[in-house]
């Protein structure tokens, strides 16, 4: 599990940081991409990535600024003429859907597959998806428009099956090995009872990443972040335009920084950067945050960082 | 007055070409750039580019395929971002509006500058544009969708006053001059008449920029290409790609060459490349049109080309 980043710049494209988007690579866990908003010009970024249109199954929006949502048309006309032909879901706020109905109907265009637009207005924290691998909650943020944050829980695993043990008293495959697996105790021919729980691991925890749509500080960023593996969060301003952050429902470093410490997250990731922090100039937005909080990693565009499994046991 | 071209792929963006969007620069005329569609990605190509879109002043549209228009919304509002203050005015087909009204509402954007959507739907050529320095005339083309084509004519410049001859009957400045340059004629006291036109160079003929949606060969393509100087005209495929040319309603080189010939053009440039044709290969397109036609250009992304003044006399 990885997140790569399509785009790290705030509001406007520049030559060092396209707009809006952030891929959760998640081949290895069920064979897809989830992409986190699509500024303009995603697509074009991802002819320059190992991201692949086919493979994307969903598609979540923070909020309905142009610089988070106006690549969604061409990247949906795009999948189709690359064959795209597996299902492909869109959750964002209401308006997403006018919007993406509106300009496909202008162009005429005919996508080769399944879109399906869910559209949503939470007032506090709610389930958006569930499969089996995965929880994703929504929960709202503060900022000029409607904007929301993303919580997506990776489900705990069952443990490793402890094979050698159950070799050493026969069991090495059929019906009973199935049990145990499924977790269930068995009696052997001779009356003894196998309890499945001596014969499988410890459950591995799965991550927690928090994706957060443009926010000032708030209430439900922290929720969201609440004990993540990793915490992306936007950081548009250096310190010295906290008056800017403010004025704008954006954050600074140290508001990213702050909400990340006190959620107890692991790592922070800063992303949607103001183009007036320019090259080797951004890293004051890690000095900053780094104040407050050690793990910090600035975003730029191509950039990937590995979700480790977590140390932490399951709960 | 030159042509630059900030996209020059078919359909959808590769490595090497985005999509379609096409700039005159008039800089040197009336202070301006006019913009022929504006596909994603079009305000990145522009950051590498010498286009300023606070100068730009008319956005041509030639039909409402994703890949000519859905660059447009972010291309306005980075224009506010940028401090554009001066009007804009997008000519485009039906619809053009409904695209950007909704685009621009939903995203809650608010530009800082006068925008005006002209639509049309003319059945032949047509007026559509008319100042001091150009008319602009649009006309039907036949492609999937409602495609049109734009005929950009250059007004006729009064010749340059001679100077020298007036000075030596000593009017070298005052009214009587100014006269003579508004081509007036003019009485001595001694009761000579002098003629305008006698002092006056041969009036400097404009010139014919007509540049063309996607289309497959038609009648309003060569009207719209009568006597141009250049001819912009798509050419997605090569002749061994003629039947889908022909079941997409598209050109092959061949048919662009036919229509520059036909139509008397003195270049035709040829843009709208599909990406099959790579790098190199893209010079196949070259050749076969030579063979019918010998003044023939390949657009490639910021390329741009020199609109001399014709050699032609006024008609």
């Amino acid at each position: 599990m990885e997140i790569y980043f399509l785009g790290t710049g705030a509001g406007m494209p520049s030559k060092e940081r396209n707009v809006s988007a952030i891929v959760l690579n998640l081949l290895a866990e069920n064979n897809s991409f989830w992409m986190f908003d699509c500024g303009e010009g995603t697509q074009q970024q991802i002819l320059r990535s190992p991201v692949r249109t086919s493979k994307l199954e969903k598609l979540f929006i923070t909020h309905l600024h142009g610089d988070h949502i106006y690549g969604i048309p061409g990247l949906l006309t795009s999948r189709s003429y690359q064959g795209g032909d597996a299902p492909l879901t869109i959750y964002g706020p209401v308006g997403t859907e006018l919007f993406i109905r509106t300009a496909l109907d202008v162009s005429q265009a005919h996508l080769t597959y399944e879109m399906k637009v869910i559209e949503f207005a939470p007032k506090e924290q709610e389930l958006l998806h569930e499969d089996q691998e995965f929880a994703v909650y929504v929960a709202p943020l503060v900022h000029r428009v409607s904007s929301y944050g993303f919580r997506i829980v990776e489900k705990e695993q069952q443990g490793s099956l402890r094979a050698d043990q159950l070799k050493k008293l026969g069991i090495s495959s059929g019906p009973m090995l199935g049990r145990i697996k499924q977790g269930m105790d068995i009696t052997l021919e001779d009356g003894t009872v196998l309890r499945a729980k001596d014969f499988i691991g410890p459950p591995v925890p799965g991550r927690i990443i928090t994706i957060l749509g443009d926010t000032q500080p708030c209430l439900y960023s922290l929720e969201l972040a609440r004990d993540a593996d990793v915490l992306v969060h936007e950081a548009t301003f250096a310190e010295e335009k906290k008056q800017l952050a403010v004025a704008y429902d954006h954050s600074t470093a140290i508001d990213a920084a702050r909400t990340a410490r006190d959620a107890g997250a692991q790592a922070l990731i800063l992303t949607h950067i103001s183009s007036r922090y320019q090259k080797d100039e951004a890293m004051l937005l890690v000095d900053e945050a780094k104040q407050t909080f050690p793990e910090v990693y600035l975003a730029r565009d191509h950039w990937s960082f590995e979700v480790a499994k977590p140390k932490r046991d399951c709960h």
